[in-house]
């Protein structure tokens, strides 16, 4: 569990006292704010703010484009218009501000994201609390035997149980030994800075991140995909979620032309227009190697 | 006069119904928001949205400095200990987003701070209005003989008023010439994005433009500066009396350390030291070139 | 001509001693260091420096991939791999520098990408030469009827006569009163951060441009595309004739994958499938509206 | 010992075949190229490429100065201008690539520095080397309890002797049951990408990391600071002193305006005007608060 009764008790009352605004109002957005999503065993995320919603993306569009809009219909058109041709900027006029709680492995996958305002919490000024991740049993897989960097099957039961052990004992005398060493009961007590140094990296953490729409839509393609890593995919599958309540439209559009497309490269389009005329193409006549038409044969029949 | 009846009517309609939101609010900033602050003789400066205050920007720093914080009194005091130490990523945390009427020229020298977000009015799509910026009479001044980069002393009056006449009838014509290009009245007419290339420079133009807090203090910084030009520094100025009303605590903690505030370099601090012992320092003994030690002086008397 | 005999000298200077260097050196690149390549009626483009190679690219890869990359057999190969796959990262190890001499209404373009280093000449400053950027005949377009961003078919002989009458005529004048307002030979000269604002956008200007390969291949994609500017894709074109010399495999797996390939939505993807099981997939049937249908036609008939 | 036999051997291979370029080549930094410059017990920084010098640097500014600028007599004099009046954009036009070897909890400082560009070894794709840091015993310091966020005097002998033992006996064990799960020797293995979870902050990690000069001398006057962490200011020093050897002018310019310089608030330089004018200032008629007249006096007397 998350949150404690105090942090409940925080979220409520922040929550019982809207005030008025003349901003722009996402109604989907304002029953998420400052609610914990759970994510993983001890993570979340929250919305803690927001700019802008879908007709906030139109509006700075039609800046873009003046008085002349009169040809694409509504809204809806239209963003779906800008996010066809890759005109990322009037996605760029939302922003978004979240609060996450997550492990250490996964916020240094997550911090390569460079086009984002970070605030983490300072295990050099604070001490970090006792909490660690620890897979569940079905999440615990073998290294990939065909993607080099990914998870395989499952692994078995005896196996498993031995990884769990390894992880909570070495967790827990770590951290142990994190509080001896900064102690300074009877002592003088070693420098947070320095002995965060012993703790592995599924301890938890927790920062302030905020972006807006256009870089959170390409880190939720990057990190909600299939080929993402589990533990970074849950968050991001999460946040997803509740943009889709934010800004609809925007949303239905990045899934369609974005999680939803695939983009084709020049010997692949090729292919399947020949396809498409009745010619029977092969590996041996696509122009393409053999991982690339093991990649497209994966497209055109829907499993990647 | 920037604004039209029919725009006076549209922000009068869009300040009629605030609408209730869980997020923070900044009373000081609800009054500016849609209202068109005039700038030079056309353009203009409007406050479209805003996100977080100085609790803000606290609640952020505490993320990252954690628990610990308690010794840190309160807000005022922890935001100006932040912009002290430069530390920038709280300040990050607040975002805003304006609406700007600006002759082309300034937009030219604005675009050049690349860390913010920009929809510009399309002059391939759209036709651009017959407004230029033609300078007051007293804005008109020699090339400085100091400064090789800013003005020095007014124009006489008939300099002046040749330049005037220069200015209004050159935009005059080419504005009526680019009317004339672009009619399909009777022709085929010249495409707006060639068309456009007779404008000149003081022509207007319209974006929304969003940025972070500490980037928009980095702009204000060097563009609110004496040395920036006149008229870049009005639309400073003008979005500088707004944060002031945004996020007070910050503001004023800009104002002490950044715009009032001074950088001396290690031999100008030196000086200093030496001067403040009894030291007679010169020109000669100062360790600095002619230059730096004029600008040295400047700081000392206050003029610079 | 862009260059006068005192630059074709300065140049030739430049080129004339090569020293060593421990550094990677593309021998594609060394012949183009310095040489202008001559764009629109007065500008150029030309290489001022460049850091990496393809070889750079992989190496900075296999930092991220480590030991373990001996699935990928080589260098063409891997970077292939990482185009394909959205690798961004290793593409940036590679920067290059350009000096470039445009007209201002391209370079209002241009700024637009962010993510580079820029430095402007400075009419602030300095004084701009008498250069107009004035089109071809052939390039003279009516605004278009289909895109309404975009250029038509050609003016007739006689309205594009009238049209190239008026650029010349208004940008001499312009530039006539320029020089008169800043001249001070008798009087005393309006600074020139003032008179600048009766220059066209069709004067030209000069920058030194710095940008690293993954974000100028995102240049190249979207301003060497057949919907930009005329006045833009000419200088896109340039710099990708350049970009071929220096990265060869990169550039190829650039043209395969984004300049070549095509995006498809969600939607269109899945009428593909249909369409190759022998479905008949209509505009009506496809889940497309009429303009992204017209435009899934182009791409399966390669016309778009 | 950071580099093995193998990597010497590579390095004076990679040192041996100076090739000739056309591009601007500082001699100071060629001595530098590949070589490894020790940090810590197994850390390193070593060049991998640059581009540029301090003649580029002032190239680059007298195209934003244009023709004009004779009064700057030299180029020495037109850097120190440029670092004084904050005019940053040639310094970006110089850029160095290094392959640094650290800790995980000096990478995840470092990293918070997001106008760089990295490529990290994949912990999802490879294995680590069993590599951490393990401070000298005369590095381990108490908390300090006058900054909430740095360490105070050095520990006990024996209390260090307790806490290296901690971190060795730790870091071992950790590493022995990384190496257990991820083994498939007679199991399946567990996933690199989960496995790594076990491994401490002090485990060695590599990457490239490549920055422009102006982004670089940010990062060296926070992480060169007194105040920073000292496992991260060691980086910085070392950095420093090849940037030192790379653009002499530069450099010194950082170093006095910098480094060196001093940032008063509008209350400070006050005071340091009524001082001069021999008024008696004390804490209570300075307007400043305790903390920050505790600040300033640490400035007067050279002790901060």
């Amino acid at each position: 569990m998350p949150l404690t009764p105090e942090q409940e008790a925080e979220i409520k009352a922040l929550r019982a006292n809207p005030r008025p605004t003349l901003r722009a109002v996402s109604e989907g957005m304002e029953k998420h704010l400052y609610v914990a999503h759970e994510v993983l065993d001890h993570g979340f995320i929250r919305v803690i703010d927001y700019m802008g919603d879908d007709a906030a993306i139109c509006q700075a569009a039609r800046v873009s484009y003046g008085k002349g809009t009169k040809s694409v219909q509504n809204d809806k058109g239209l963003i779906r218009y800008l996010m066809r041709h890759w005109h990322s900027t009037p996605f760029e006029m939302c922003e978004i501000k979240l609060h996450v709680k997550l492990p250490v492995f996964v916020a240094r996958q997550w911090i390569r994201h460079r086009t984002a305002n970070v605030n983490e919490y300072s295990a050099r000024y604070s001490i970090l609390d006792r909490e660690f991740y620890i897979p569940a049993p079905e999440q615990l897989a073998a290294q990939s035997v065909i993607n080099n960097q990914g998870r395989g099957e499952a692994l078995s039961e005896a196996e498993a149980a031995r990884v769990l052990d390894i992880l909570k004992s070495d967790a827990a005398q770590c951290y142990d030994h994190y509080q001896e060493m900064i102690s300074d009961d009877g002592k003088q007590g070693l420098a947070r800075e320095l002995a965060r140094m012993n703790l592995p990296a599924n301890i938890y953490t927790q920062w302030y991140w905020k972006v807006d729409l256009h870089n959170l839509f390409h880190f939720l393609r990057l990190r909600a995909d299939a080929h993402a890593q589990y533990e970074i995919r849950v968050y991001a599958e999460a946040i997803a979620r509740v943009v889709a309540d934010w800004v609809p439209a925007a949303f239905g559009a990045f899934e369609d032309y974005r999680m939803g497309g695939v983009t084709l490269s020049a010997q692949a389009i090729d292919c399947v227009r020949r396809m498409l005329k009745g010619e029977k193409v092969t590996a041996e006549n696509s122009g393409m190697n053999a991982r690339e038409w093991r990649e497209f044969e994966g497209v055109l029949n829907g499993s990647a």
